[in-house]
């Protein structure tokens, strides 16, 4: 069975002609999404790069990843940041009476821990809880077998869990959301701010400064580096054990651009983790490093499809 | 249908017989545990009170909820801090065959959300989370009809998400817990905390310091009085807030104890709350003071046999 996965953003969308076998991806696109060209254009150049993708294969449906806040059940996108004119926008019906075949939307950070449960380190797990770490911080959590959206499909908002009161504004308003602390802006941001206290750090001497070169003169033994993984780290945690007391889950996915710092952000994570949680928890959970790397978009999306599969049987 | 509720306490066990079409308590006996005798004696004083109770009754099972990590598949006690020889404990089993009836054993809080879905402010929810502010904090959560309890059975323990990192020393060895700050146990050592600093405060006044004289003592105007309760109600803030950004609920239950502190503690916490939750979230969710007061523990505990049943059929 082939199935597609749509993971659109707002600078480019990428397609995937998946087999639901093993989660190989035959072929894939990128495309240019041109928000500002509107939605209708948008969605003919989506069911365009399908057409083009899946020639001479019969496929089941597309999954759409897509970033904001998503009535899953009606496939609309209520709204989201970076699309302004997509207010209530029946992106599912829409797509799918371009292709005629079943289409399903679902929010990108749900759609990635539905990708790691069927392609990636969730596989035969049935209490995920995935954080992906990228220009914000998202979240996605199945619990019971279930993918937690909660009443109005808006729920595990992981990345707007308070995990230092009082610490840094962050975008959606409060003080202190893990989001404000451990994304590859925040990252940034507390390079940019430390300046001042260490002009000397090597993070400067770079052409830009990104989450990869804090993390990177960390690893080479920078004060403000090592300052910052450790916030990063300590957030983390404290989000993490969190996550780990309220869902007992038996595995804990971190995923996005940030993840791929690898042992520097894993291995103190797991040992302040295993600090924080009651001991009743002990050995309950792993931690681990999403595997799916750059194809992770796809697969959640293409997953979108396989689950509701589920659901209605 | 009659149902039958234990409500264990490492002191007092209540058990009612609920007439399960309107949670009407028909009957009610309260007895001392008496831990020091024995597990077996325990027990055997639990069958004796449901034999007493039902005389002349048809019931269909009986519910407890117990304190401390409950296998609630098999109606084991894994371990419960006040009970120290239950330890890997067949409660359900041992019950059971006294009884000759089916017994279903939960642990305490997450009977408590049962409770208020079943009989309480939760009916007709799908998307519940529920606090019990007692000696301790305890949660239960109901996400998409399913009740969570996570891989082994120990999650959802909403009182021990961190809101106040460096805040004060929990029982679980954590520092700024939930219930570190807005249990009665907390309550009462803040205000023992704060005799030096207002050592004209009112609550030093009374006989015994309690949750209630703190409340009592703010109601009147007492610095230390709101200045604890001002604490207490920001901590909850952070927890709600972040627990409606996980699970998206449509009501948050807020029982046990402190809960009947009344409007001095739900006025500010809503007003708080309201400014915590993002944009989306708002008008998605109430806050609501739970309405089961002193029947809540057996209500629950008969629950547990309801919700059973319905996810047998």
């Amino acid at each position: 069975m082939y199935i597609v996965g749509i993971d659109l953003g707002g600078t480019f969308f990428k397609v995937g002609l998946v087999d639901a076998k093993d989660g190989k991806i035959i072929k894939k696109i990128e495309r240019e999404t041109k928000v500002h060209e509107g939605r209708v254009k948008v969605v003919e150049r989506m069911a365009q790069a399908v057409l083009e993708i899946t020639e001479g294969f019969e496929y089941t449906g597309v999954g759409v990843g897509s970033p904001g806040s998503i009535d899953h059940d009606r496939g609309i996108v209520r709204f989201s940041p970076n699309f302004p004119d997509w207010v209530d926008f029946e992106l599912g019906g829409e797509l799918s009476s371009l292709l005629n075949k079943p289409v399903f939307v679902e929010n990108d950070a749900n759609a990635f821990v539905l990708g790691e449960k069927w392609f990636g380190a969730g596989k035969g797990h049935e209490h995920i809880v995935a954080l992906t770490l990228g220009t914000g911080v998202g979240g996605g959590v199945i619990s019971h077998g279930v993918l937690i959206t909660g009443k109005d499909g808006i729920g595990t908002e992981l990345g707007h869990v308070i995990v230092e009161p009082n610490g840094p504004l962050c975008g959606c308003g409060n003080y202190g959301c893990l989001e404000a602390i451990a994304s590859a802006t925040a990252i940034k941001r507390m390079a940019i701010e430390g300046q001042k206290k260490f002009p000397e750090s090597e993070i400067f001497k770079a052409e830009e400064i990104s989450a990869k070169i804090v993390f990177d003169a960390a690893r080479n033994g920078d004060l403000l580096g090592q300052t910052i993984v450790n916030r990063v780290v300590n957030a983390l945690a404290i989000g993490v054990a969190n996550f780990i007391h309220i869902f007992n889950p038996s595995i804990v996915v971190v995923g996005g651009g940030v993840s791929r710092a690898g042992d520097i952000l894993f291995t103190p994570l797991r040992e302040k983790v295993k600090h924080l949680v009651m001991p009743s928890f002990k050995g309950t959970y792993e931690i681990v490093q999403s595997p799916l790397v750059e194809d992770a978009g796809i697969l959640g999306a293409a997953s979108i499809v396989l689950q509701r599969k589920m659901n209605q049987q």
